[in-house]
């Protein structure tokens, strides 16, 4: 596609070279030559300047410099989104039906519409829903089931009597139903104590690339319906996730904690065990929760403090070395008016 | 099974509907109307107060309230695991043989009653002993090896030449023998230093789901016996964990690092290269050990301090903002003072 | 191969039993009977002390006491990569082909010499580039390419339309073209944004073992030539790693960040999203960048600060229990001061 048919396309106008053949899209600081990109607001004016895009998509009232042709439009965003879905090559189709390499047990029922791809292993008893996808390699044990709707991407493991619900999303290299992390001590060793639990997922979940979720030592770990997990992360044993909360990467969750509902937990926090946390939960990057914490918290730092306090206490503790001068220098003035204080006693005895 | 039967498994007194049908097992706060729980200890009253479980096991003298039928028992938790025991199906059984899907080179060495299950690649030279399984889509390298009565869950990835020892359970994901993280220099470029040591597992090892272990640069990064870890950890070329120690999730140890033995490693935490270690070292979570610890401590903390130090460190850290109002108060009024002391002396002289 | 050989192999004299049979190779710290260490610099003298190896090469002019044998040579280090290699087994051989049970679809582009190993599946328009070796049981999806002269080892993912230059060292389980994590909320729900753009990694780039690289919004995320990775790294969709970059293990790096040039990245830090960080920045291991950093730049902490004040910090952290006593003891002293301040002013009116 040429910048003028991409003007036509997004109902722009062009200034500028139409002739250039677009190379991709992408955004204002991470294109290349041959990108188009778009300036969602002035702010990014610094970005704009420095971008190597080949055009950018602006405002119809825009007045800045550009480096590159420009396309003014109504709405930058809305125009390069529709830019992006004309572009894009068409999603992966999967063919249903059965791939001759897979390997599938007798007994195991499979909805209507499923596919089943290369090298799977689907042992008796598990149960594919309609229309879902099991992915290249993917593992179903005994007695799992997927629900319907559902793309399990290549290399998902799902142990026996898992269960994930309708329109999961799960991407490659998830484990979901590794035993729980939990033993006895026998002297100084360790005895195993059984994990004969499951892990019961509900609809609507994604599930990122070599997650963990481990299934519980009896009775179920939850996530429940509508979460989100993002890649790395590591679920306990009987851990509960309440419905819509999303996870970013490398987050954890210690065994047997409950958390509620649409909280938001960041990249590499963690969530030690047996506590609760509430609804609507913020809890920032690299954090750790503690101790239960009621809904509606948001949360920083190592044992996890309001964030307000935290970021009170951080300002601070970038002056801690001054801070620590000023004692010793106080303590100096203060020997001193003590000896003159000291001294004006005696004088007046 | 309804709460009549459940109450007779268990040699217990029921109090409430025994025609109710039990729907599973779970923990107090995790239960839902139709599982039957147990109370351990009169500290977990306000869990008994609010849990859904349709019966709680309880000792036979316990007096509180109860939301929902009991069923009192001489040792709840005991009790407990009977009923547990009783209802769960039959674990996976794996029938021994080679599946036809798998592809097992020349020279490969199998055990009596071994299992080597679907599409299972074992490379020439790989051993397996006596009664061991190897779970679908699991890959043995040349010359690879695992002792007798081991469970190697599916996709397990075990390296060229590397070794495992008997009784071993390793979750699907683990990959073990990966090239340790080691280059020179060259200019702004890196230039690889081979990795071409193995990694030597002990016996009655269990590792977690999608954790990785690199082989050593030379020799041999060390699991020693009875060492469990749990997912997603990291463990570098060159480490030596000492025998019964148990890491958390996450946690991470860097190059050439020697663990003792029976130290407990806390979920997140970190250990970086080239220290040692002492035994019976314990570890919190999200924590990192940065310079030698001598056995028998116990630490917290970034750069990790002996966690009494930590908390110490941790109470006044709240503070903070409030010392540093009143050092600000200390100058205004130190000031103060001295200008009356200089008056004062002027005034004498 | 036995001591008075291995003199013999690296030029060197020794002292002690020559019969003893060599059992590996090894550091002073990890070796065990029978292996053969070697000592770089006398600031090792201790581990020398200490060392259970049966012989260690030492310089000519090494004057300490051995608890072993010792083989002095001009250059211990030489010396010892030279008996590293004569005793390492050789590498493992790729027989070019592919394997029968490989399922490479119609319109696979391979280069000559190129090996597709048991179980792999390769989707319709997957390229692969002269003598690259595809281990067991990867998965190319549609439309991805390697190079040449690459190594994906077994399990590795790579999804649709994602590029890897020539000379790629790839690890087991590692997952190349993830979905980015990004919903848009639509009440307490969380409606996903589609993530349609690819993965570009240049040239001669390592990657660790179950890393996860997320596929860009639109547009792609960049990993830079000559980049290496450590294992279970996350990289979210959108960002660009400049060239010759290093990541240590569990590193993390958020959404549409920008990293410079050959930039030292400790493991388990992490980088937030939609930031620019310079060329030849060093972050050291569990610490976090939150906003941009120039080139250069050497950081530590949480909200990373330049690693010299971050010390500074430290120090003082170590001390608040200390100065927070001070404080009190200041206040204490100052209103017995003011107290005599007050009578004296009296005593003057």
């Amino acid at each position: 596609m040429t910048l003028a048919e991409v003007a036509k396309l997004v109902n722009g106008a062009l200034e500028g070279d139409g002739s250039i053949e677009m190379a991709g899209v992408a955004g204002l600081r991470e294109a290349d030559p041959g990108d188009v990109a778009f300036l969602a607001s002035p702010k990014y004016a610094e970005a704009m300047a420095r971008t190597k895009a080949s055009a950018v998509l602006v405002r119809r009232d825009w007045s800045g410099a550009a480096p590159c042709a420009v396309i003014r439009v109504d709405n930058p965003e809305v125009a390069f989104t529709r830019l992006v879905m004309a572009t894009i090559p068409p999603p992966v189709q999967h063919r249903p039906g059965i791939h001759p390499t897979a390997v599938v047990a007798e007994g195991v029922v499979l909805g209507s519409g499923v596919a089943i791809e290369a090298h799977c292993v689907l042992e008796p008893g598990a149960k594919v829903g309609d229309r879902t996808v099991v992915g290249a390699g993917c593992y179903l044990g005994h007695g799992a089931s997927v629900g319907k709707d559902g793309l399990l991407y290549p290399h998902v493991t799902l142990r026996e009597r898992c269960r994930i619900g309708d329109r999961a999303i799960v991407h490659c290299g998830a484990v979901i139903g590794s035993d729980g992390f939990g033993y006895e001590p026998d002297g100084e060793r360790w005895r195993k104590i059984p994990q004969v639990g499951i892990v019961d997922i509900g609809d609507d979940v994604e599930i990122g690339a070599n997650v963990t979720i481990d299934r519980a030592r009896f009775g179920k770990t939850v996530i429940g319906n509508g979460v989100k997990l993002d890649n790395l992360i590591q679920i306990a044993h009987n851990v509960k996730v309440g419905a819509n909360t999303a996870m970013a990467a490398q987050a954890a969750v210690a065994g047997s904690a409950i958390i509620g509902r649409h909280c938001q937990i960041g990249g590499q926090s963690a969530i030690v065990g047996h506590i609760t946390v509430g609804d609507n939960v913020m809890l920032a990057g690299s954090s750790n929760i503690i101790r239960d914490v009621p809904s509606g918290s948001i949360l920083m730092g190592y044992a996890a403090l309001p964030h307000m306090e935290f970021k009170r206490i951080q300002a601070v503790t970038g002056r801690l070395p001054e801070l620590s001068r000023k004692i010793a220098d106080i303590l100096k003035r203060l020997a001193a008016l003590e000896k003159d204080a000291g001294k004006q006693k005696g004088g007046e005895g």
